[in-house]
Parts: C-alpha cells; sequence; structure tokens
C-alpha cells in the first residue's frame, strides 16, 4: 500500500559510493545506505524501496510511477540535480512530496553546482551531511505521513 | 513508404497528459491526440506513427531513423527542448523537416523554458495552442508534402 | 458582430513581403496572405480583417481597438514582437485571445530575435511556416470561437 | 503664459485606465484623473493640460514642444519608461523640470520594468501609489514654480 | 493609538543631512524635515514617530514593531534600499503599507544605486524630489488611513 | 562545558515565525521551536542554548564565541544567508561544524534568495522542512559529537 | 530619377540641433547642415533630400520607399540606433547603400548608446565628427555612384 | 588484462559518421575510424575495445566499469561534452586517463559548443583534426601506458 | 585635536586576528598591530585612536564622527568591503581622506572578494602585505598631513 | 612643424591589405592607401606621415610621441581597437586629436569586434567604407586644422 | 621549399619550460621539444622550423610570414591563446593550416583560460597532453602534407 | 648579487608622468620617482633597478630575468595590470615576489579598471597614493628582505 511507501532514487554514479573521491562522498557504499533506510523505515512501519539509475529518462519513468504508489520520495539526482527540466516537470506531475539529498555540500563546490534545478519541484533540501542526510530526509517523510497506526516499532 | 510517413515524437513527462497539471497542459491524453492525428493523417493519405520516451538518447536514436523514413517530424521534446544539444544534431543529421511543438506557451513560463534550443534545428514551432497545435502541425507537413496522389495506404 | 470576427495586425516591413529578403519570407505578398485568410474565414463564417503598420503606437491603439470588437487576433508585430513592452500591456488590456504568427522561423537568426517578448501576453506562437502559419492560426481562433451557427455574412 | 502651465503626458494605454488590469492600475479613467488635476491646477493658479499618445515619436515631439512653453512636466510614459532613450534625450532638450509617475509599483512587478530609462532624465519619481501620485507630482512642481502672485489665468 | 500613527524611519547616514553632499542632497537636515512632519501630521490628526539608525538590524527591528502600532510606514533605508533582503522580509511581516522615499534621483546615480531591493515590499516609491518627498509621502499615507473623525491626539 | 553545547542561532525576522507569513514560514513560533530543541538536546545528553538577533553583526560577534565553546552550530541567518560575507569569515574563524536550516524550500522562490552564501562555509544545509529542519540538524550534530558518556549536564 | 539621388534621413530630436546640448552636438541647425549637403550634392551632380522624424515607424516606411528610388542613404536614427530591429529590417529590404552618421562620439557616452543596432544594416559608420560627418558621409555615397555623367540638374 | 586495453567511447549521432553533414564531419564511418583504432592499437600490442550509444547514462556506466578495467578512455561524448555533469562525475570516479576528441574544431562553432564541460575530467583535448585525432589520442594513451613488453594478446 | 589625530578602524572578524585563518591573516593580533600603530603615530606626532566592530552600522557611525575630528582614516572594513553602500556614503559624507587596507591580497581570493566598493571612496588601497600594510598606510597619511610642527603631543 | 602634419598608424595585420581576406578588406594595399593621403594632404598644404606596426607597445610610443608633434592623428589600430587600454591611455596623453578608421564595418562582424575600446579616446570614428574613409577622416582633420596660410611644405 | 615546411611558434613564458610551473608544465624543455620536432620532422622529410617570442606583435609578424612560406603552423601562443585578436587576424590573413598546442589541460585551469580566442582560426587544438602533444600536431600536419615524394627517411 | 636588489618595471604611459593627465597621476615624473627609490633604497643597502617598456612582451621578458636575480620586483603595468595573462604567467614563472603599484585608485576609475588581473599572481597591490606608494612598495620589500649584514654594495 502507497501510503506508507517511501521510494529512495539514486542518480547518476551514486552507485560507486564508497569508492568513488571518498574525500568528498564518504566511504559508506549505496547499498549500506539503502539497506539501513530500509531498515529503519521498517522500524516505523514504512516500507522503503530504493532504485538507481545513471539515465536521467529512466529517473524521469520513475518519478511518475510513485504517482498515487508512493507517500514520499528521497531524491538524490546527482549531476542531474543542477540542470534536468525533465526530473522537475516529473516531481511537478507526480505530486508525491519529495525531498532532496545531497551527500556533499554543494554549495561549496565548483559554480556549476551551485545551480539547484530540481530543488524547485520538492519540499526541501539536505546537503551535505553525508549518509545521515538520508536517515534525516527519512525522518521528515515519516514525520510527515504520520505514526503508523498498528505498528509498534519506531 | 516513408515519402507519405510522418513521425510523432514526445518527450519526456508527455505520456502523463491529462493527468498531469491539467491546467498548464489540458485534459487531452497522449493517446487521445495520437489518435486523433492518425486519424487525421489517414484522412490525408499520410501514414502517422507515434513514439514517445523519457530518455533523451531514445529520442535520438528516434529522430536518426527518420532520415529516408518518415517524410516529416512532428517534435515534442517537452524538457530536452530547452537544453539538448543531441537533439540538434540528430535533427540536422536526420534531414527530415520537423515541426516543433508546444501544448502550452513556454514564453510566458519560467525563464528556463524560454530558451529554444532543438527548435533551431526544426523549420518551425507551434506553441501554446493546446492539442490543436499538432493538428496544425500535420496540416503544415502534409500542405509540405502535397496532395496523395491515389494512395489507399495509412 | 465581432463575436465572429478576427483581425489579422501586421507589424513593421510586411508590407514589403515577396519582394523583402525572399530566402527568408518567401515570395507571397501581405496582400495574398490576406486575402487568403478573409477567404478562408469567410467559409467558416468569420470575417477576418486585415490592418498593418509600421509604427508601434499604431499598433498598440489597433491593440486596444480590440476589445469587444474582434474575437481573436492573429498578430505579427515583426521587429516590435522582441522588443515591445506596449504591446505586450495592449494585448493584456485587450482580453482578446491572440497568436503571434512569424513566418520565419526566429529562433535559428541572429540572437536578438530570440527573445519573445509579446508572445508572453499572447495564447500561443507559430513561427517558421511561412504564409500557411496564418492559415493555421486563423483554423485555431475559429476552433476556438465554435462552428459558425447559421450567419452567412463575413 | 508658461510660466505656469503644467503639462501631463500619459503614454501608451493609459487611455485604457479604469477598464484596463484593474487589479493593477485601479479603477480611476484617465478622464477623471486628467480633470481633478486641472481642478488641483486652477486652485493653485497654474494650468494643466494634458495629452495623451500611443506613439513613442508622438510623445517625443509633445516633450519638445515643452521647451519655453511649460513650466513643469508630469510624466507617465508607461511602457516606454523602461526603454525608450528618444524621450530620455527629448527630456534632456526640453531642460523643463519632470517628474514620472507610475500608477503602479514597477518595482515589484515583472523583471523587465525595473530598468527606469527615462527616469533618469526626470528630476524624480513616484511610483505605487496610484491616482494620488500624479496630484503629489503636480504639487510637488508647483512648489517648484512658487505661488501665484496675484494669477487669475488658468 | 496605532491607527492614526505613522512612522518615518531613516536609514544610514541620513542623519548627515544637510551637511553630507548638499549638493546631492540639499542642506535641509533631518531635524527640519521630521519636525515639519511632525506639524504637517499633526494638521491632519495624524501622529507622526520618528526613528533613525545607521544600522540594518536596528531598522529591521524597528519595521517589525511596527506591526499593529503603526498605520503607515515613511522609509527611506539609504544605501540598505538597494540590498537589503532583511528589510524586505520585515515589512512583508510588517503587513503595514509603507511608501519608501530618496531625497536623490537614484536612477540617475551610480548603477549600484538602480537597484530597488526594498521597494518591492512597499506600496509605492517617491525619489528625486526632496525633502517635499517626504511630505507628499505622508500625504499619500494620510488620504489612504483616512480623514481625522474628531482625534485631537498628535 | 563546550564539547556537549550547540547553539541555536537565529537572524533577522526569525522573531516573527508563527504570525510572519505563515503560509511560507508556518505557524510554530521560534520559542516553540527553541523550547522543542531543548529539550531534544536534553534528552541525548546535550546542552542547546539559543539566540537570535536582527543584527549581521551581532550574528558575526556571537559565531565568534563560539569557538572554544560550542560543540555545533545550527544557524539560520534567514535574509544575510544570502549576502553576508561577513558571517562566511565568522564561521571560518570559529571552526566549529555549523549546519544552516532554512524553514522553506529556498531554491522556489525569489531568484536573490537563490545565492547561497553563508552555506559555503557550513557542513551542510537543510531546507524546506519547516520546525522538523532544526531538529534534524540538532540529531545530525549530536551524530557527530557521539553518545554522550555518562553525562548529567544540561 | 533614383540614380543620383541620395536621402538624408533624421530621427528623434535632430529637429532640435543647435539649441539641444550645444555642449555635445554643437551649434548647427539642422536646418544648415540639410542645405549645406543640398547645395554640395548640388554641386557633385546628385540631389539631395532631406526627411526628418521622431517616430520609429514614419522612419521605418521612409526606408522602405528608398527602394528603387534613392541612389544612397545619409541615415542618423538618433535614439533608435541602438535599439530599432524594424530599421534594421527596413534596411536590409530596402537594398540601398546606407551610412549612419552620429553627431556625437555615442562610444564616449552612456553604455546604452555603445550598442550600434542599425549600423548592422548599413554599409559604414561616421560618428563624432559633428556636421562634417554628414559631409563626408554624403561624399563616400558620391564616390560610390560615381561621377556624373552630363547631368545639370539637382 | 586490463593494462593494455584502451575503450574508445562515442556519444550521440556519432553513429550517423560519414553521412551526417560531411562538410563538418567528414567521410569516415565511425566503423571505418574504429577497425583503424584497433588495428592501430593491435600493432602496438594493445587492445582497442569500442562502444557507442545515443544515451548519456548509458556513457555513464560505460565510463564507470573502465575503472580497473581500461588502461585509457578515448572520448568523444558529442553534444554531451558541453553539458553533462554526470560525465564528468564519472570520469572522476573512473579514475582512468581519458582523452576527449572532437572531429570538429568545436571553437569556431556555435556558442553553446564553446564550453567545455567534459574535458574538465580528461587529461587532454585533441579537436578539429578529423579521425587522425583519434589516432593521435591512441598514441598519447600508448605513449602513457609504455612499451608493450612482451605482449601477443591484441 | 583632530588636525593630528589618525583614525584606525576594523571590521568584522578582525578581533581574531592570530588565530583566524592565520595562514591566511598571519599571526599578528590586532592588539599587536594596533599597538604598533600608536607607537608609531606618536614618534611622528600623530595621535592614532583606534576602534573596531562587527557592525556594519557602528562603522558607519564612527566613519561619520570622523568628520572634523580625524585627520585621515585607516580602514579595513572586511568582509563589509566588498558590499557596503552605507560605508561608501558614510566616507563620503566624513570627507575625511582614507586608505583601504587589506591584510590578504583580495583578488587572488574568492571572487566575491574582488569587487571592491568601499575603495571607491577612499583615496588609495593597500592589500595584501599583512600588518605592514597599515604601518605604510599610517605613513602615507603623515606625509599627507605634514610634519608636526613642534609637537609634544600624541 | 607639427602644427600642419598629421600621422597615419597603421595596425596589426594591415600591412597585409590588398591580398587579405579581400572580401572584407578590400583590394587596396597599404601602401596605396598611404600614398593617395600623402597627395591629398599635400594638396591641402598638410604633411602627412604614415606608420604601421603588429606591435601594441610600438604603436603605443607612437601615439605618445604625436604630441606636440602632430596636429592630428588617424588610427586604425585594428584588433588592438578593442581591447587596448594601453592605447586608450596613451591617446588621453598625447592630446592631439584622432579619427579611428576601420575599413570593415565591425558592427557586421563578430560580436567581440563590437567593443570599441580604443573610440571612446578618440574624436570621431569612420567605419566600413574601405580605403575611403582615410581619405574623409583626413578631410575632416584638415578641417580642423583650419586653412594652409601660405606654406608650401609637406 | 615552403611546401615542406612546418613553423613551431611558441608565445610568452614558454621560453622558461622545464623550469616554470612544472607540476603544470612538466620539466622537458623548449629546446627539448623543438629539437625532437626538428629531428621527427627529419625522418618524414618535413623541415620544422621554430621561433619563439614573449611579444604578441612579434608572433603576429611571423605568422604573416608564414603565407606562402610554411606549409603548415603548429601555434602554441599561451596566454595570448585566449584574447590575441590581432593574432586570429594573421591566421586568417596567413591561409597556412595551423594547429594549437597547449601542454596543459586548458579546461580545468582558470575560468579565464576556458576562453579560446585563437583557436578559432585554426584548424584544430592539442591541449593537455604535454610535449607529445606537439609530436601528435606534428603527425596531423605531416598526414595532411602528404608522403614525401622521394625522401626515404621517417 | 641578487639577494638585496630590487627591480622597478614600468609599464605603458608611464614615461609620461608628470605630463600625463596631471590631474590623475600627478606632477611627479617617473625619473624623480625612480630615482627616488634609487636612494631611497641605497639607504637601506638595496640596489634598485629601474625598466621602463610600453611593450607587454618586453615586461615579460624583464620579469622572467628577474628570476634568481631580483629579490623583489616593484611593478606598475599599469594599462596591462587589467587584462594580461602573460604577465600573470611570467610573475608565476619568476618566483619573486612582486608589489603592484598604482598611483591613481584604479577602483574609482572606468569599470573596465576595476579588473585586477596582474595582481593575482603579485604579493600585494598598493594603488591611489600617487609616487609615495611606491616608496610604501619597497619598504615592504626591504622588510621582507631583512635588514642588511654589512652591505657595501649596491
Amino acid at each position: 500500500m502507497g501510503a506508507r511507501t517511501i521510494w529512495v532514487l539514486s542518480g547518476p554514479n551514486l552507485n560507486l559510493l564508497g569508492t568513488r573521491e571518498p574525500e568528498i562522498y564518504g566511504s559508506a557504499t549505496l547499498d549500506e545506505i539503502e539497506r539501513s533506510l530500509v531498515d529503519e523505515g521498517a522500524r516505523a512501519g514504512v516500507e522503503v524501496r530504493c532504485f538507481r539509475s545513471n539515465e536521467e529518462g529512466a529517473l524521469v519513468t520513475r518519478v511518475q510511477e510513485a504517482r498515487g504508489t508512493a507517500a514520499g520520495l528521497i531524491v538524490n539526482f546527482a549531476a542531474y540535480s543542477h540542470t534536468s527540466i525533465a526530473l522537475v516537470d516529473a516531481l511537478a506531475a507526480a505530486q508525491v512530496p519529495a525531498i532532496e539529498v545531497h551527500l556533499s555540500n554543494v554549495h561549496r563546490r565548483e559554480p556549476f553546482r551551485h545551480r539547484m534545478m530540481t530543488a524547485r519541484a520538492c519540499i526541501g533540501v539536505i546537503a551535505g551531511l553525508g549518509p545521515i542526510g538520508y536517515r534525516l530526509a527519512l525522518q521528515a517523510l515519516i514525520a510527515r505521513i504520520g505514526a503508523a497506526p498498528v505498528e509498534k516499532s519506531a
């Protein structure tokens, strides 16, 4: 049931986390981050499902599918965050609340990472806090969904 | 036979037409729009074939295939219209006359929709007229092709 | 009766069509274009009236007069399309649906023709299709007005 | 005698005041505004004369004529305020103190209304106060001219 | 009682009026200007209270305090007019109608004085008319408040 | 003892939270937000201390004092976030990890709120999540500090 | 006969030459300048005809009429030189060689006079040389036309 | 064994080489270019493997796979060269030396081809030399790898 | 007596000199710098008085007070140097010769430090020379004041 | 004697005139142009001396030497016209009236030729008229010098 | 005989190669690079001649002399590559195919090195490959010239 | 011996000091300034050598020669300061500490003098203090070199 399902969408090159420029992105792998989100979601009675793609179009499709299926989105479109109008349109069409997460603090990096295109279609952004940023985004979405009816976890 | 075939290419998020921000894009679905184009084409002895994709690269490939196959293109690359150099190059390579259609009037929307990248490789643009824009584009291409001699196809 | 009257407004240098840079603007004269629009309108029970001026202010005045008089406007403000705030204001004041037509595809010409100022006060734009663009604009406006009840006028 | 004459010049679309986008420009007509200025001027022994045009060039000509004829100008060049170098030059040539009035607060509207071109040739600007802005401009000019000696004119 | 109280807020360096660059700002002191506003207000049954500060933050605080206390604001934030987002936010929060006054015509000075930041949170702007600009702003606000019923205060 | 103390710094106009443009900033007051942070900190053995000021300079001073005193900073410099080089310098000098929080999603507001100046001196940013953003920032800092050994303080 | 006729077109405010900002534009009147051009032309067997207007549109019309009528144009569009796309289009349509003349050296004046829009449709430009600039332009055009065979006209 | 393997990655529309705008890109097909690189590599004891895609995401994936597999990359991302942050990130993650090749001299083409985005993640660029550019890039990479010890492979 | 008094004004974060990013700003404290200036001034019969503030407004006030009191100003407005129009205005009002000093070479740092706003109201600038820059500024001002007649003061 | 001497300075690549891109620059050689200027000067009792250099610095030196030596300068700094601040300074220092000549109409060429740097230090500019432009410049300078009294020199 | 002569032109500071910032430019000296080019050319029956200068004008002159003398140019104008219009003009005039070489990858350095001015007048560019870039450029030019008629070397 | 030698390099037009725009540059000649620097250096046991050129390339060469020869550089590249990448590179290669001096305060002059290109390769800048600026720069360099041990040289 979508009402308590949250999707985590990871964009290009995030599949390499842990090995890719660890001085910028840290040493946690995307598997580890996703697993901990699934666990944390489970404790709160929320199903967390994770998708990843290097393709802008595949991410667009996935965002579209969230409509009526997911109760919230945690999105890290990585490089596409700064340029993709298509993802802006998809988020607007999906009408599912999304929080954008960035592992690094994009505001202290190259100027072309300062332009936040997809963030304008999200409810909020968490950047620079590493893997914990995902956990915080999950909490924020859970808080928005409300406590699980019967589940006693979390 | 390509000499009387027109392709309709739809870019990202257009598959959601009818449900997606109807106050901007109207309530007609893409299926309905495409069906009416096929019908209208048939009446003029022109085969209309429709393709859609959320992927920039898939659209590039489709445009390439138009070369020698299609007599004209009706393209709505949606978000990619404003940024895609790859589609500009594909259109230039395809050497098939293309008309770009936008359902909404992009010129009264956000500034990042004012830059018309792919339009520079088209013969013309129709924007803001909703689904009728497609019909007009079809007529314009048919006028260019000339009246159908005797054919019964499509 | 204004409810079935459509005005065609032509801006600076369009009076020279047919002789002016025909490799860009084609060989049809404005007289020919206007006559064919009047004829086509008549067939649809719509009166088409045509005005032309090289003066920005005269065009402003004409647009103002459309209020309550014309059911639709086909406008080609030519050079003023790219700069005229006064025409934007006039169109907003007139509250008559307008479609902007350009004979050439402005998006593949000099950069100063890429800025679409008056288009932001129109419902849509048709560019690059030559004289047929006017015909398509007329059809779009007629479709908007609805079929002519019985009238035989024009 | 020009020494106690003030001209009020109104640019494009101001003739539509009262009906044109009243949520922006208010419901007073230009006739009403001008009449009240004439009356108010009369009370102060100042002749107020009003001109209006949708034409940039006609406004240029009128400004030129103010030289040696008018003691002050109240100008609302509307759309031309943001772009007209010709009016800047005319005001500089006329050497008559001018106050620019805008009914709406241009600074909170579209960016293309933030550029104040003609204001640089005026002594001051009053914007956003509706019709009262004209009255204040009149007072300011009268204060500049000085009290009427014995005047019976106007 | 706030309903008939108008505040006059003066920003950095205005305390030096009369001595500071008199060729630009005139020879009237801020004391003189304020006194004449208090007098003029009194004549109209309106209490005028004046504040001045060189500190952006102190001005922010003062604007905040206007909420529910003042019926109108006359603000001249001087240098901060061109840059202060904090004052924009304070004015938006205060929900008290404000008129921005500039003694000099900022549009004919250095380009960095052409950007009007705080004006976007005001109802209007009066610039370039010297001390009389304040008087006009007061009149405009009084006109907005309406005639004083019977009160004798101020 | 600074090693388990976290400061919360609030910039201009945040003192008005709850009443100020609630459709943007929500209905929670700053008192409520701060109280909940103090409580939440206490539960984690962390002392949370809160400061607020409308003054850029006062905020600079407070950031400086954090050096050697606070283990982390939660900062919402509001309007100053977009322009203050002085706060960038203060944060660099303080050498205390800071997380910048914004209640609203600045990326979907006016363009002048898209420039993130102070964020470049923070470790991360949380924007658009309302009051919960502060709570998430607190958690992130606590996670960084590590579990409280035996602490009785706070 | 047009083959030996040269037109001199003067734009907005040039009718005021001699009185208008003489420190910039000199003390010669436009009458004097035009008369000397007519005389000089006559000596070379060339008819010089002069037109002036404050209206952009009237100048457009005049340029159009030059086609097939004038052998050359000396144009000083004054303020419109920097912005008028309509005059660019008219010159391109007229296909008559034009030389643009400016009395003042626009390159050392305000930045908005540095953009040379209409010059791109002329064969050349002469700026800053005062009335003599017109004479030089006339000579250049006469040189282009060639020596007068026997004619005694003009 | 990757230590002596070099990959050649070709981006959008390069599959059309030889037929696509031959006046810009030459008449060699991509098949011919690739075959000659494989042969030339073989002569130097280096395995050359070639990939092509119109998809940005597929190219990202391929670049990622080069890590630990390829000793060098010859990349021609064509249109994506000018915009793709995702490819910049992939190259940075892959940590394989890459040389960017362009058949045409992008610096003398349209301005949007002057911005070199992916080149910033390469060791070098060769542009404008046609198919020979690929051969030179191969030599440069081979020079970097060093002479083949005894190899019999390729 | 002001005629031989020089003020040293230090802006935000300079109070932290010696501990703040010493690799940029050096290890001398502001106390040490000021003390050495006082001593050096004394030797030249000049009283040096030092002020510091993190507040833009307080610095404005101090600059104002210099009028008629100080014979020269050594100012390091630090972060405010790049943005403060208020300090530009204060310096213009104070009419006291000021030399701007920067410890670091701002021209080789972040682009937002390249804009020199307050320097335009100073007679000169010394940047990048560390504490010695202050000493040189003092000498330059003393040279300007002239040798002390008999002075015993300071 | 300098009072009747005019210098002609030619910048980089002008030595190639006649052979260099004749479709842009014409077929006259610089020798021919210079010779005709010397002859024409002689007829007017003016000595014309010609210098050429590809070096910016050599041109600076030559301009400096004009002071007190030449009565006027005809300068064509070619490529340096668009960028050289050093030549601006030299012209300002020389205090000799200079007319800048360009053979081609720079305003219709690449955008980097639209910026007129050195023209701001000249009295005027003649562009686009080919070799005749030099002759016109010479006439203008001679007109400025006045008729030759009796001298027979040159 | 020029038909088999290739010139190598080195711009400012390249004479310092080997000692100048070796972490950017490598340790090879320009002598070594030139010698190896001469040798390599000799083996291919091509005379390689090398010139170097720190002067823009001297480089312009040298490029001019290549006309009819050299069959190809390898140019590294170093700093002048990014700004010199004079070298663009010289290359256009010389009509000798030129390849621009940069030792470092200019695209990953400071933004002012991203603008490629002289490259627009070359047939191609090789950047970032160190000294080998020169060798590759030589091969490319030799390939263009064709095999040496009789020589047996290479 | 270079360890106690300081070079003074003067760029274009500085040779004219004293006569060139004295209201900007003062009345001291470059000879006077240089002589006083030599004298002052001698008093401190430092040899001061002075060079001047109007040529960018000659200045580049001179800066290169400083390496290992001069202990410090005082540079005033005048106009080239704002544009010369070649001098930036030369200074970086020379690895000799340089102080840039400007007689006038470039920050209050034309915008094209606000860009400080060569300053980014210097340790510091002194601007606006006239000839004394050179003296201060000399002191700063001497302070850096240290007191002369016993020196008799220079």
